[in-house]
């Protein structure tokens, strides 16, 4: 299954045995402070520095969330899109749950963008499927409905069933959904890891989907997060996950690792380059 | 499935949802001239330091290995194997391809080792399960026939049936074998990781024994081999291998983080542990 999104200039393929797909998760003001004051005074400095370094840090797609307590999001969201578009050839993820914000962003944007997101829940499917279908963009579907996160892999794959058969009722392409498979922090419930790891085997097996995951969730509250969001982004790409959400600088190295061990980077290519481009900035410093 | 291992004072379980069990690699003269040429000379002084720096850098388990080209493996091996007994209290490894030279290494040893290996070769088979049967021990079986090494999972795990059903013929308990699944370069190979994480899950699936591998084969002559050998320990414990032939000191942080993303370290107690230890070793630096 592949799932195409485009910039102006640019078009990024998730799946079909290809490297997995790096969406940038860092213009996003939830718990960095500096940001969330910065968009309450209508400042996108910090916006645009994020898109340039993220991209210059090898993300494939950026994600742009600007949803903080007092901003108006219909309003700010497609500014933010603009300021992300003339500082970034990346194609985006514009990530918001509210569906006036969404179409106003999607409606400045230059291509087509993934959506993030739609849950399983009655009001959320009601409002933002639409706006997917009438733009024709993809979107990310998380595996949660009116009842919460399920707690085990066969009843996350039952909502995302329910997703992908919602969309395709509107005539939504299958391959323009992209389930986020959730994970919440091992720390707080021990069997999150396992949870996640199943879920993805699970809808890899019965729906083929791309699947995505904002992976460093795992590791909230804990120390040395980096040797955990490692080890789980390896075995979250072993198991069928095809995209993630990360901070891409951080986890790159260990998705590329991950991505020639799959056979997703044909011989090594990327991995050796990066490797090359590691070892050039070393010498330099 | 649980696969016990003693020494004189020490009993480590293999399997169970237990932590991942490290198997120390580095008392092996394959690459390691310095050592190779000591154990010419009938030196153990290296053994010595390398079973007690293992000990220090947590292996669980000691792999003793001294077959290279010019020595009375049959006289050296008990040697080492007592050589080791005196500097850890850990449980051996016995690690060679030679019936005499085992069994006279069993004889010396205390307690119930793990003996590395039998094969699916019929001569391997006809000398080797008689010894381990004779002694109680655990043995190793490796997924390679008189054909070579199969090239699909189904295939090893063919393979992995023959040796079980062997041994269990003779009466040796399926909990007393553990199949190394086998990895080769996937430099050399690209599909080497997909085949050997496809056959973790298929033998565990289908004969449920105990696995272990010796990963670090994966990065065999590329760059940056411990980030590949991280990933895919990762993503080999997610898939359900319990237990690893490793450099313990690169690899424990990835396999550890691996153990509380699979919830096999129960509320993280061995990575906070570590974690810690390594913070003081930082500040006391």
């Amino acid at each position: 299954m592949e799932t195409k999104i485009t910039s102006a200039t640019r078009e990024v393929i998730i799946g079909g045995d290809r490297p997995t797909v790096l969406i940038g998760e860092r213009i996003n003001p939830s718990g960095k402070k500096k940001l969330g004051e910065a968009l309450k005074e209508d400042n996108l400095d910090i916006v645009r520095q994020e898109a340039k370094a993220q991209t210059e840090a090898g993300a494939d797609i950026l994600d742009v969330n600007v949803n903080i307590f007092g901003i108006d999001e219909p309003d700010l969201l497609p500014k933010a899109v603009k300021a992300v578009m003339e500082s970034s050839e990346l194609p985006l993820c514009i990530d918001s749950a509210n569906p006036e914000a969404l179409e106003a962003a999607i409606k400045v944007y230059k291509g087509k963008p993934l959506v993030n997101s739609v849950t399983g829940e009655e009001h959320s499917l009601a409002k933002i499927l639409p706006v997917i279908k009438k733009h024709g963009t993809a979107v990310v579907g998380l595996v949660q409905d009116d009842n919460g996160i399920p707690k085990t892999p066969e009843a996350r794959l039952a909502v995302a069933k329910k997703i992908v058969e919602r969309a395709e009722k509107l005539g939504i392409p299958r391959e323009d959904i992209i389930i986020d498979c959730l994970c919440l922090a091992v720390g707080a419930e021990t069997t999150s890891g396992t949870t996640a790891l199943g879920t993805i085997r699970l809808i890899k097996q019965e729906l083929g989907v791309n699947m995505t995951l904002a992976v460093s969730n795992i590791s909230f509250g804990m120390p040395d997060r980096d040797l955990l969001n490692n080890a789980f982004v390896a075995a979250c790409i072993a198991a069928g996950i095809t995209c993630v959400i990360v901070d891409v600088k951080k986890i790159r190295p260990a998705v590329q690792a991950a991505d020639v061990l799959m056979n997703h980077d044909k011989h090594a290519r990327r991995y050796m380059e990066s490797y090359r481009q590691r070892q050039q900035e070393q010498t330099q410093k």
